[in-house]
């Protein structure tokens, strides 16, 4: 092994075989809790979806998610004539897959009625036959029997809705008076609802994102970075922890490169992404200095305050330099376009460099 | 704002505009050190390359890197009939560019004679012009006069070595002798050269990669994740400790997915870039659990002893899920595979898991 | 409309949705025949794969390809638990989809055995659970009934024969005397096996190329460009035409950057991918042309005549310059390295330029 | 050889090295024309580029152009401390490679004034040195003779026109009075300026798409399939050819995915790049045929008539699927979003299926 070796020949391309490895998704812990990447909202065969459960853990391990729920509907069953409804086949057969692929397998159910009230997941149900009932306020309530939390999916649809805007009807008011709901889709694959915000800001749910995929993951985002989810920040990686932070709203709803979600767990996530260093170089006119983000999530600085940059784009696990007029005085306070606080808001940050 | 959104019309995409952004290369620091990479052979207009030395930072700006050296031939001018030669100007012109950008710029020149001694690079020099004289040894010993770090460059080129064996010759030992060379390429654009690890071993020699671009280098390594790049262990992020950790020779070679060195090196950075999660799960037969590689470097892992898996591929940014048999009781041994420290060898490393 | 448009957005990234498009695979038409781009080894849920049979539509669709066959397991049902055994399931659920999407959809079935005989597909058949009985000479005499296309599958599937050589026994022999048996997989997935070449040749069989998927296409060819294909030479674009071609055994196998077959159909598919074109420029030592690859199938041709080229790559969709010494006397013969034709023969090629 | 193989062993990946390779653009000729590929707007080291002039040669060719010229600046050369000014440098290094290459060099220099008049391509000249004199109307009248083509450059450049919006002043009144204005960007880089396509049909220009690159072609265009071009239709690939269908103003503006031009042009253009096939499928309420779009430029059909489908996407290189109901009694006219045949006009074109 004396002579020269053309590097290439040396290792050929190893492919990533089968289930064998989860990705790394950059997103901060915050302080006091575990990031959990999760995605409530799945379908199979044993609903309208077209793929057997075992693909949902396979996709999520390598997409590198911490926990998935399969929600098959209830009441929509087109594929009966060649496969039995059984409401907890997609559980029974996944399960197992789960635990030897260290993915939190959450067993759920959609509720699926005409608006209102519209469809609903219930997560962290015990038996979802229980819960395919007539009346929907039987299947709320059976669901909430079991511990459901429930979740109102995808308010704005335009098949149920046409205009796009979400409402609150009656029976969402019941529920929430019922202390039944928990939580509301922010993002449901390509859409958002900007309204939803309010909603949860206004009766303390948890802002949730998921991809609601009935096809095969890697062909519907194949242009994006990822899929939907759900940030849920938990004591400890376990189903107990997520599903305790869940009830408790510490969520954050992702998708792309737009994070939505209260300020509360914004705020301190924006700030665990990025790192602003210490100037390295000045001269009579300016100060340069470097911002990090080590995070996957780009963010989308606006507004900048007089004589400072009037915007400033921090992509993706890179570090971007910066040159400040000493002209400025004031604090460097931005919006930040792509973290959505609420209806018609954005995270405002300070950027302090010294 | 109260409709639902199409998000692909929100946030179009955001392209990294000119030279804003350095990419983050995740490998990580050694304790005590901090991690340069670096590329310390470029060419520009000035000798034979094809490009105006700004360029060259720019590009390691993007590419992340820490520190570059131009490196354009004293000896070799075939652009003079068009370019006055002046052996500092590549110097000159990017100086002020890179202090803009952070990147440090290490002065240097190449030294260019047919075999023996071949090419070598002056680096940490102070005037270049000095070190262009007519005697080889005279060339050597202006540079040493300036403090230079003196690299032997691609030894087994094919066009001075037809067999592409590196040879060391009477003026290579007398250099060594002298105390005068400093470092050897191992990694020269695409070819790496197992002897040369003997040779640093054997004199203490700082084990070097370097791209030798002439060209543009986001078209010559487009299909690679990296250029050639030599790590850098020094006390801080200057140029001075840049120089003491050179001439230490603390460094790393790193191209593709394979890393050269010093086992004294190459075994706490294997160890800093994996972790060895505890079982998640057992059952009669099997432990399972994940080993975490935080780098940009995969590595694989082959021979493993009786009863454990013969082979562990940890890729780049992920978490591999590892199953093993209960009948294992020796140290779960590996070879890496992709980790050189001898022109025989690779590096030996223990994957402890409880 | 009158101020300058910055380009990037006006024209957002327009997604290929659902079903919409069909890729255009590059491959030439024969003189008479067009070329049909088929994979006839495919499962779903109703056997051991993992997606619904109107997956296959979508994929193949997508992919490009002319025509399909599922061929789901007949005796091996391992989801019979959740799902009624029903043999002509799938090609009930696919076959509207297909029409629709203008794909011809080849009715088939596996006959799944140990080794001898070990795998066949049935296709081109009426009714696959006729075929499914006890005996697989019954079996192979009910396909044969409704005037199937036998097909062997991976003859050297290593769980079948563990050292990777196909073997003829005694059932194959008489196979190949009733003439029953009329095709061999060459390519299955990401296998080969040159000694299926000789078979093809002795017995005048069809060389065929296959994906035996069993999850999702685009995720198990992800670093490829193309699944494993048959390409078949037919009289026209028709279920009817395709079966004709079968039969008379006028196909090609394709994957990767390979081909493999009969040299009668080989030499005439290489020609009708490329045009050479007349010299544009000459001095006094060489002779520069281009060759036109207008095909997605690269070419590397080698063992070029003497003072000729050695060897010349004609990567697919591309020209390629090639500079010749005057000296060459004789005609630019070459062997096209990735056309096999034999079990140890690749294609034989004259590059004329004049 | 009788074993199977796995395949990912046997074709290692092969790169494109060096300047082996033209990439083809998929485009089609116009009857009676060959479409040639052109950018004629291009810099050096020999003014304010970064590139040595053989790069811009090699870039073109694997780019898949046919001719390029380089024009730098006459009267801007920051780099002439360090290389002394050499109006033809450029094209004395680059001819020889360009000729060995088949790549037609237009022989240019760029006439560089504030607004008015701004700066002016000399395209086909014979010494750009003659050109380089203080009025810039002995410029212009020092080109015209030597025959040159004069291109206005980006009229609507923000450093000369704040407002974006091209104007007409009485200089260039006086160009086209004397008939030596030929040509116009209506491309220049990522911009676009509606109102030339008004200039250049008031007063019968050539409409141009030219990168004005400084930098690297590849890294500029890393998200795009290509750099913006010149389609000139002309009747052989010579570089006399060239120039009489450049003063004849046959060409198309390209970049991205979008045409500009003149509408006789452009229609023949869009007919040549698409076909229509015949039905395929037909029930009670629709037709069913697909439309082959071979070029690289995608088509987007908008405003269709009543009952039939309202837009069609055509992707390049693919077939799309379109479902028409039976209802439709008008012919499928289309507007064609992104080929602009006027200021505010695109153009107008019939689907016929039957």
């Amino acid at each position: 092994m004396k002579k020269l070796i053309i590097i290439i020949l040396l290792f050929a391309a190893v492919s990533f075989t089968g289930l064998g490895q989860r990705k790394i998704i950059n997103l901060p812990d915050l302080p006091g809790y575990i990031t959990l990447k999760c995605d409530f909202h799945l379908h199979t065969v044993f609903s309208d979806g077209n793929v057997w459960p075992t693909v949902r853990v396979g996709e999520a391990f390598r997409d590198g998610l911490d926990a998935i729920a399969i929600t098959d509907h209830l009441e929509y069953n087109p594929k009966k004539d060649f496969i039995p409804i059984d409401h907890n086949a997609a559980w029974k057969i996944a399960e197992s897959t789960a635990r030897d692929y260290n993915l939190i397998l959450v067993h759920g159910a959609e509720i699926t009625r005409d608006m209102p009230p519209g469809h609903f997941n219930a997560l962290f149900i015990k038996d979802a036959s229980l819960i395919a009932v007539d009346s929907v306020w039987d299947a709320f309530a059976a669901a909430i029997k079991q511990g459901a939390f429930l979740q109102w999916n995808h308010p704005g649809w335009k098949s149920q809705q046409p205009d796009g805007i979400p409402r609150m009807y009656e029976m969402h008011h019941r529920l929430i008076k019922n202390g039944w709901l928990h939580g509301i889709e922010f993002f449901n694959h390509t859409e958002y609802y900007p309204l939803v915000m309010t909603f949860c800001k206004q009766y303390n749910l948890a802002v949730i994102a998921n991809s609601d995929n009935h096809g095969v993951i890697s062909e519907k985002y194949k242009d994006q970075t990822n899929r939907p989810m759900t940030l849920v920040f938990a004591k400890s990686r376990t189903h107990d922890a997520l599903k305790e932070a869940m009830f408790a709203g510490r969520t954050l709803a992702y998708f792309k490169d737009m994070i939505g979600g209260k300020e509360e767990y914004a705020k301190p996530f924006f700030y665990q992404c990025i790192s602003v260093g210490k100037p390295y170089y000045e001269n009579e006119k300016s100060i340069y200095f470097e911002i990090t983000n080590k995070s996957d999530v780009p963010f989308y600085l606006v507004n900048g305050v007089a004589e400072a940059p009037a915007s400033i784009t921090l992509p993706a696990n890179s570090v971007t330099r910066v040159v400040v007029s000493k002209k400025v005085t004031a604090p460097l306070a931005y919006d930040v376009k792509n973290v959505i606080t609420g209806e018609d808001e954005v995270l405002k940050v300070v950027v302090s460099f010294k």
